[in-house]
Order: structure tokens, then C-alpha cells, then sequence
């Protein structure tokens, strides 16, 4: 009972920030009012649940930090996850994204590869704008290190991950480093820059640098089980998507490891590319089934978040780390019974 | 004769530069090995003049900077300078770029898209290591907000471009605003960000960005000629794909203008998108050479250079500032005399 109710309130507050953040991102774009404007604000989506912006701010307040002072560095980490968004669905051939046609099939290949750099661009100016919301240059310049560095580190985590499919073959423990480069590293980055802005000491820092890791990988963990857990209606991105993109993730990856002749057969021909998707994501869907890959993946994905929650322990009490701790506690399960949030 | 050894002397100075920066490139990427870093490596292409970072170097020094600060942030310049050619090329559909396959090319779309995107990264993360080599954190983080904005001014322009494209229709004054956003705001902000960096006082930094904005206008309008003047063998992109991707530029604007009736339809024809792209380009020289449209366009250019070299009035002398004002004394011929420099 207690629980529920601090989950409630936990989501009440979720629910402000939200808010608060979807203004400051229409806030941040419509005063150009223009069409790159219109694609940016596009891309940005129908109101989200915004859970990179919303780490960002808590991160910054469980260090003392101020809301105001890193607004703009959480509006910036929403755009870069959009730019990021908006350039993987043309490199996926993704069409939809949120239910509605992803960017490039709304404005064109040309005009969604401009407006992900954009994107991008805005990313560093909204850094930049912490300074004249109170922020002092040092904290800037040092939090923008920490995220350039997670941006090249997510682009080598997304090159490493064609190579994956490329060569149809990885381990769990590359395919661990790979989401913990094409995933991770922007929510360790979104989380460690939070805390330097707040003016955090450096283990502070690091501590909510382990905490967005870790619960980046569970994220990234749980996001890949989608796709084989159910249909459409539970994912943003269409189902089948990861199995037409012969896209090798760890419930898959479990399922070759355990998988007899017959199954490893099965798995061989589904992400073979000549079967219909569809044919190959219930064929994959039995496989993981018989094999018990999906009980496996959710206990590692489980596993990467209780580490989240054991890295709050170096920060105070606050209200803010008791909902980052919510957030790893039910990451998880939340992915795995809602729309994917935050994508 | 002065002038003759003066210029001898400024090209043995570029050539250092180009020199050590070229070094640095390679070590900054060189580092890491990978396959991404293979990639940043040959968007970045064969040593060429590094235009950007040498305004980026010369700027600083210009205001009592020193070189050894503010290297990484030039060696950032070039990264975004790059990484706006891998992904220009793609939408471009251009499949030279530096006598060599464009990226896009070499290493499929997909990958292309990535190491532009790494490359934008690079760039912040590069300006971000100047807090390494000396410079405070509150000039950084200063120097961030002029970059990022140059970086979404830049996009900002692309799809005004792209607009102007659509509709076939574009005035002087549009094309230069469009112009002044696609190409000389990154090199203002280059400009600025080096003198920023170095410290100096905002009427020297104001001073520098005018100057850079006036130079890259005219730098754009001279590589707008280029097509028109000769053969592939002055262009480093092949001559046919303004008029393939019907650019409307500014020698086509002035002949839109100037031309009578039989001309306009010949203009009509060859942007029309029906013809051969050679037979187009043939069309289009002819209108160009009877309007006079060359000479009006050069003469443009040199009024923007010669804005470019009175901003420099406002700076102390110095061998830096020469050299400056020799890079806008000579944008215009030297552009239309050799390869494209810096493209």
C-alpha cells in the first residue's frame, strides 16, 4: 500500500516534469518558428514521458542542484535522443515512430538528415544556455566533454552494431559492450552531466555516471525483448523491425546459445533475410520460447538495474534518489508492460 | 615583388599549419583504431588546406592567443566541416568528393550517417578538450554557445536551400541570407570561437565573426561560380551537380534577371530537371557568358572580401592579421584559379 502510494506520487511529480519540459522544448524551437523548426518539433514528438530530460533534472537535484540552473541541458538531452531517433529510423528503414510516420517519411531522407543535425546542434546549445540560467562556464564546459564524449561513444556503439549484423554473429559479452555504447553511454552521460552542472564532487558525479550506465543497459535489455514478447500495440516501433533488420539482441543471442539443432536451424533461416518478417518473428518467437531465452534476459536486464540502485547508495537521502531508484526498480517491468517509454 | 615574397611567406606559414594540423587529426581519431574512427579518418580526406581551423588559429593569435590552446578546438572545425560534406554528399547524391569516392560511397549510406554524426560530435568534444590545453572553462563554454548556434544556423540554411530548390524562384537578397546561414555562419563562428577562446575583449571577437561572415560569404559566392566557369578539372565536386540538383545560385539568379526571353527558356530548360545534366550545364554557360552574370557574381564577391579585410581594421596589427586579410584579398581568384579549396 505504501508503495503504491509513493508510486503514485512518484508519478505525479513525473508527470510535472514532463510538462514543464515540453514547454521549454516548444519554448526552445517555436520562437524560430520556421520550417526546420516545424521538423524539429516534429521529430520531437507527441508529449513523451521525456525519462532522459527527467534524469538529467533528477541527477542534478539529488546533488543539491537547482531545476531552473539545468532546464535547458535536460531540453538538450531530448534532443539529442530525437536526433538520434531520427537518424536510426532511416538507417533502420523504420517508418513509424510513436505512431506517427517517422521523419524521414513525412519530410524526406534529405530534410530528416538535416533536422538530426540540428538536432544535434541544439543538444550543445541548450548545454550552452545553462550559463545564462545560472549555470558557471567551468560546470558547462566540463558536462560538455561528458556528453560529447557519450555522442561519439553512442556513434561507435551504432557502427559496432552493424558489424554485429553484418557478420550475423556476437556474444553476450559484445553485445553488452555494444548496448553499453549505443545506449548506455548517453544515459551515463545525461546522468553525470546532471550532477556536474549541479556543481556535484567528482564521486557524486561518478556515482550517477554508474547509475545511468547500468540503467541504460537494463533499458537497452528490455527494450530488445519487446518485439518477441507481443504485437504492434505494445511497441512504438513496429515489431518487426529488429528481425527484418537482421538485428542480433541478447534474447536471440541466449537462444543460439541454448538452442538444439532443430531450433539453431530455425534461428539460421529467420534472420537468413529471404524469409516474409513476419513468418521470421513468430518462428524466432518459438525458438525463444523453448529455449527460456526470455526469462534469462529479463534476469540480466534485473541484474544491470538493482547495480543502478546500489550506485544510489553514495548519494543523500533526497526525494529526487528515491525516484531514480523507482526508475531502476521498475525500468524493467515498466518497458516490458507499456509502450516503450521514451522512444 | 613585396607583395609576391609576402605571399611566398604566408603559404610556407599555411603549409605548417596545414602540417600540424594534419597531425593532430590523425591523433585525435588515430587513438582509438576502430572502425569509426577509419571512417571520421577518410571523411576527412586527404590533407587538404584546412581552410576553417586555419582561421580558427590565425584568430586567436590575431588577438594575442597561442596556438597550443586552442589546436583542439581548430582540429573540431575541421571534424564539423567534414562531417557537413559526408552528409551534403549524401543528400547532394554526389559520388566524388576529393577525387575520391564521397563516404557515402565507400561506406554506404547507413555508415555515412553515423560518422557525420560522430564527426558533430567530435567537433564539441574537441572544442571541449581546449579546457586541457590551457583555456578556462568559462571561455569554453562561451565558445560552445557560438559553435552550437553557427551549427543550427547551418542546417537552418540547408533547408532553406532545399525550399528554394522546390520552387525554382529565389532574389539576391534570399541567397544571400540563405548563403549566410548554409556557409558563413560556421565560418563566423570559427572565427569568433578563436578569438573567444584566446580572450580577447567581445569588440575584437565581434570583429572577427563579421569578418569571418564576410569571407565565407564570399567564399560561397566564388565556389558557386566554379561549375560554370570550367570542367571537372578545377572542382573537387564534379561540375554537373549544381545543375543536376537545379541549385538555383547566385551566377543563375543574376542571369534569371539580366537574360531576354529566348535565354529565360533556355535557363527554363536546363533546371527543368528533363535534360542530360552536361547538355544543361552547356545551356546554362552560354546564358551566363551572354548576361555578363560571371562578372557581376566576381564582383559581389570581392565586395563582401573587401567587407571581410576592413573588419580586420578593428584588430592590433600583426602577422596574423596579414595573413587574414591576404586570405580575403585572395578568396575570390584563388577559388576560381585552383581546386576548391578546403571542399
Amino acid at each position: 500500500m505504501a508503495r503504491e502510494l509513493f508510486a503514485d506520487d512518484t508519478d505525479a511529480v513525473l508527470s510535472r516534469y514532463a510538462e514543464l519540459l515540453q514547454r521549454e522544448i516548444i519554448r526552445t524551437w517555436e520562437a524560430d518558428g520556421d520550417s526546420l523548426a516545424a521538423m524539429a518539433l516534429y521529430a520531437l514528438g507527441a508529449p513523451g514521458k521525456m525519462l532522459r530530460p527527467i534524469l538529467l533534472l533528477e541527477s542534478a537535484l539529488a546533488v543539491g542542484g537547482q531545476l531552473e540552473h539545468v532546464l535547458p541541458a535536460a531540453v538538450g538531452t531530448e534532443c539529442g535522443h530525437a536526433a538520434s531517433l531520427t537518424h536510426d529510423d532511416i538507417i533502420d528503414g523504420d517508418e513509424i515512430r510513436r505512431g506517427q510516420p517517422a521523419v524521414h517519411r513525412r519530410f524526406g531522407l534529405d530534410d530528416a538528415i538535416v533536422a538530426g543535425d540540428a538536432l544535434i546542434f541544439q543538444l550543445f546549445l541548450s548545454l550552452a544556455r545553462c550559463r545564462h540560467a545560472g549555470v558557471p562556464g567551468e560546470r558547462v564546459a566540463a558536462a560538455l566533454e561528458v556528453v560529447a564524449t557519450a555522442g561519439v561513444t553512442l556513434c561507435r556503439g551504432q557502427i559496432l552494431e552493424s558489424e554485429i549484423t553484418v557478420r550475423q554473429h556476437c556474444s553476450v559479452g559484445e553485445y553488452r559492450e555494444m548496448i553499453a555504447m549505443k545506449t548506455a553511454a548517453l544515459f551515463q552521460g545525461t546522468c553525470m552531466s546532471g550532477a556536474i552542472l549541479a556543481g556535484a564532487p567528482e564521486p557524486l558525479c561518478e556515482a550517477l555516471g554508474r547509475y545511468g550506465r547500468e540503467l541504460g543497459i537494463a533499458f537497452q535489455i528490455a527494450d530488445d525483448l519487446l518485439p518477441y514478447l507481443s504485437g504492434d500495440e505494445t511497441a512504438g516501433k513496429p515489431s518487426l523491425s529488429d528481425v527484418r533488420n537482421r538485428r542480433l539482441t541478447l534474447p536471440v543471442i541466449l537462444a543460439q546459445e541454448a538452442a538444439d539443432t532443430t531450433d539453431l536451424a530455425a534461428l539460421g533461416m529467420a534472420f537468413g533475410g529471404a524469409m516474409p518478417a513476419s513468418e521470421a518473428l513468430e518462428a524466432v518467437r518459438g525458438v525463444l520460447e523453448r529455449t527460456s531465452a526470455m526469462t534469462h534476459c529479463v534476469h540480466m536486464a534485473m541484474a544491470h538495474a538493482d547495480e543502478a540502485q546500489r550506485a544510489l547508495d553514495h548519494l543523500p537521502p533526497s526525494a529526487s534518489r528515491e525516484r531514480l531508484a523507482v526508475f531502476a526498480r521498475y525500468a524493467v517491468i515498466r518497458q516490458s508492460l507499456r509502450r516503450r517509454p521514451g522512444r
